[in-house]
């Protein structure tokens, strides 16, 4: 870490810090510029509270050399890791797809699409039975009900499934789920991040609408703290200025993520863009980029999905997406 | 609502449209252009999924004329809402200040913020007992305890209180809370907002990072679709490209809000900028743009501040804010 | 073209409205909703000024249905346009590929990287000889002088050259270019657009840090307007709030020009991350995804480049780049 | 400036980096950490190149302590500067409006406007005779004989003129324009600042629209550091994801330039919101926060304007709106 002083800056309340530091066992090193005093930290800083150092009436600035995250940093755990899924390894190599409706709407619609999609590809089947909905008007999901109907899909195709959680106070609910996911909204839920930490499940974390990637793994860092190192990264698009699709995928997230951190990432084409047709290309791109994976919308009749509808395939589409995914795959390796 | 066809759509799905939105009590228009056929859509729309619409196979793109919210909307409503928060009006035309720390750390430093603010003009307390923190290795807040403490501020000074909620879990302990804060990374946590509009405490709703004002409007409708209608707006800057401010205070969203809502408008410069030196500007221009108050933090110790210290004003600083911020307001007068 | 008025509209002003359009040969279908009148405008609106019928005392909102667009416009031109540099077409079907320097620095520099990139497969050569650069104290380029040695290096190689033009005065130096780019800065110096509209020489338009997709096809269709159909689209990265890479490269920008325009689309990882070990990830997602070919910046000693140094790939990983951009390329055949 | 080099760096490479710094009159002060080095350099190092210094296979990161601009900086100029347009001071103390269309369009227009803003309290008259407009096919605006028509309007009124200007060779018709615009668009045209730097004519610099601050302040450093120091700043609205304004007004640039500039600051309401009805309150919040005065846009027919039109305010808006800021102006002494 490092500290920029003020000019003129007081004395004694330096002796002050350095005293305060050198119980945290951070020793300093300073350095005179011409302009300012620039204050090397040395040590583990990843516990100092950088916030509270440039609180300091003598401080100018902060600037951290070392990420605030430990557990989901490359620099500590070298080799990728392999999350697992209901007997499917994600990470470490492979890639796994995640498809299914936005919403399980009924017996015949989720059991359709589990089987269309589990004969075209994909391991894990995702549908939503809790759904954050911008208005309180909206379809709110089938609750509990949809999360049986997933397990009953489940023992029918032998999919593996993900749903996502919007409550603590849900969480005995999803006691078979094989993975709980946490919504771009929640992603800063923090007491829901501490609580899924206390378990084992597996645990897709969608990044947040206007999150930094550096915020992102501090949210998994949350997770992982707590004890459960089970934390799948998922993008799924961030906000901008840009108005030709819902969000802009940040496909870049792929190598920078893989540069600093060891956690599988999984790219979601279908909730960045809101445009089913766009889907396609930017799975394959994605799959092209080095991706663990991706999740993927599948409606058998997109146009009567209760939500969400624009962004979906149908299973014919998805088929052809799947298709095009694997050349590229085969290509890459 | 204004729904554009494709070109050479089928016209059989057209009339399934027709159809369908009839059996909603909507009638269309239908407009025949050179280039693209639009249906206008007329009745009460507000309850259309036009995700849905936009589904069809049929169907180029949907623009909503009306806005999706309408217990928050002040065409349905246009007197301006006046909530009261244990005692103290906010919204109607006074200047309502809401001052004191981030975080409620002891038993001495919160009476003398709380006396401090009091003698200089605030007529809410605030302070943090339960802490959103990026980081979980940063202090996490005093929890309950904290709420305590709130309440014996309360007690010695007779200011009300307001503090941040994160969880549903944690609703018992803000029984006597005069009014609960939802956090910008809780704007879009759902499930909170439905459960504080089955209560009757004034909820104090900050903008969420990257939400546009609709969404927030929409949030409110959450609350207020419950039953709920005590419902204050707070803006705390949104995420921007900027990076001299943590975020960009928004201060058009004042005018933009007067005009689409009833509810009051109170604006918060010291998370907007995260620089304890530019609070005090910004105060000012919220009071000059009409806002119906501000919540400020104030630290007696601003340097030893467990979290967001830079940002924390010393009770002198808040003091001299407080007159210019009364200079304004005498001749917005 | 959908105009919404306001309640309570004023009837002899939309008898002025009407007139004045159907002056324009446009027609008006009127549809009377619950909360507002809805009118539909028929005919060719795409010269209609809509920000003039906005500013009506009568008028809430104005909506466009048709692109603003015509030249541009896949509807108006349904096949994909090639443009042809210097012999090599881009667009169509192929893949081409635009390396060299960031800066012309030398002779020796330069014939260097055009003969390795050249050995590579890049088609193309590109070199900064006008530079915008931030701040006024960095190198500004060689200037006519670098024309000269990238006239020197397409004799040597063969290679069409690709340089920047900043300002209409030094269009004479351009007269022998076979493709002049027009920066993210200046894709709306709408002077020079028009200047280069003039000329029949292709132009490569970057698209600008905060541009829509729709603002730089409207660029496009100036240069396009003037009689200069020969545009290339060239997407390097937008301006988001993440700061692990310079922009945010928008890959989604492909599918999406692809539906709106028949104009070729080349993609900058270089520019867009400004990280030259993202830069290979990227290449490789932009030939999955589709687009019509790269723009590289190579240097043979990356570290000693003038500007731009970090973003630069040596000549063996640019090599090792094409290999990987060439299977995929294949995969998708 | 601080270098965090890699670890497991290479001894050699780091001693090459400290002669080339040497060189420049650089000294390096170098502190082990225990995961990384770092280098505190000492000097003046606003001419080194850290794009160089970052591309070096050696470094991890550069972070800048000082700022990269000079001449612009408070901390080289502590005294607020003024700038005299046609005798009237801008900057240290007073508070100027500049008024008028956003487009000449006629005599009779352009006079009529000018007088009423006159009266109201304007003291410079803004007016646009070269128009940046997005579409090919809109209104570019009166040109050569709208800069006349100001000059006449300047001869009747007394008040001096501000102008855009779009490309250098336009320079000669602002012989005698008392204040040439640079538009937003054109904040980065590197070539057109370093014209302006060789005149005096005072030049009102407006952001860009996805600018940083230290951005703008390098675009005027452009033109100061060629020997023309009669800067003026304009904010006019940033880009963002928010769509209820046009564009979102940073009113945080206030306070932020006092402290890094001594330039003079103007503050745009009419380009930042896009609409009429939020200039007023934005134009009382600029007052309140200290700006140096306020540039509006100003039309004796709104609904007939050829450009722009939602934004401008009739005459009597005008008056009010001063009226208004003049009461703020009086409580801020």
């Amino acid at each position: 870490m490092i500290v920029i002083l003020k000019q003129n800056h007081d004395q004694k309340q330096l002796e002050e810090l350095r005293a305060w530091l050198e119980e945290q066992e951070i020793s300093i090193q300073v350095n005179h510029g011409v302009h300012s005093t620039v204050l090397g930290l040395i040590g583990d800083t990843s516990q100092v509270d950088s916030d509270l150092i440039e609180a300091l009436d003598i401080v100018e600035a902060v600037k951290r050399v070392q990420e605030p995250y430990k557990k989901a940093n490359r620099k500590f755990h070298p080799q990728n890791s392999v999350v697992t899924v209901g007997g499917v390894p994600v990470g470490g190599g492979g890639f796994v797809v995640m498809a299914g409706p936005c919403s399980v709407e009924s017996r015949e619609q989720l059991c359709e699409v589990a089987q269309a999609v589990k004969a075209s590809g994909a391991q894990i089947l995702r549908g939503g039975a809790f759904k954050p909905r911008t208005s309180p008007y909206a379809f709110q999901g089938m609750r509990e009900s949809g999360i049986d109907l997933l397990l009953e899909a489940k023992k029918l195709t032998g999919l593996p499934i993900v749903t996502e959680i919007m409550d603590i106070s849900h969480l005995d609910s999803f006691a078979q789920v094989d993975c709980i996911q946490v919504g771009a909204r929640n992603m800063q839920n923090f007491e829901l991040l501490k609580e899924l930490g206390r378990s084992k499940t597996p645990v897709l974390l969608k990044r947040g609408l206007s999150s930094t990637i550096q915020e992102w793994l501090m949210s998994a860092e949350y997770i992982m703290a707590g004890g459960n190192e089970n934390v799948i990264l998922c993008e799924r698009g961030i906000r901008t200025f840009e108005t030709a699709t819902r969000n802009t995928f940040d496909i870049s997230a792929v190598p920078v993520l893989r540069e600093h951190s060891h956690l599988p990432v999984i790219m979601d084409p279908s909730h960045a863009t809101g445009v089913a047709r766009y889907v396609k290309p930017l799975a394959v791109a994605a799959a092209a980029i080095g991706a663990d994976g991706l999740m993927i919308e599948v409606h058998n009749n997109p146009a009567k999905a209760l939500c969400d509808g624009p962004q979906s395939l149908t299973p014919e589409q998805f088929d052809d997406t799947m298709r095009s995914v694997n050349a590229v795959l085969a290509a890459r390796r």
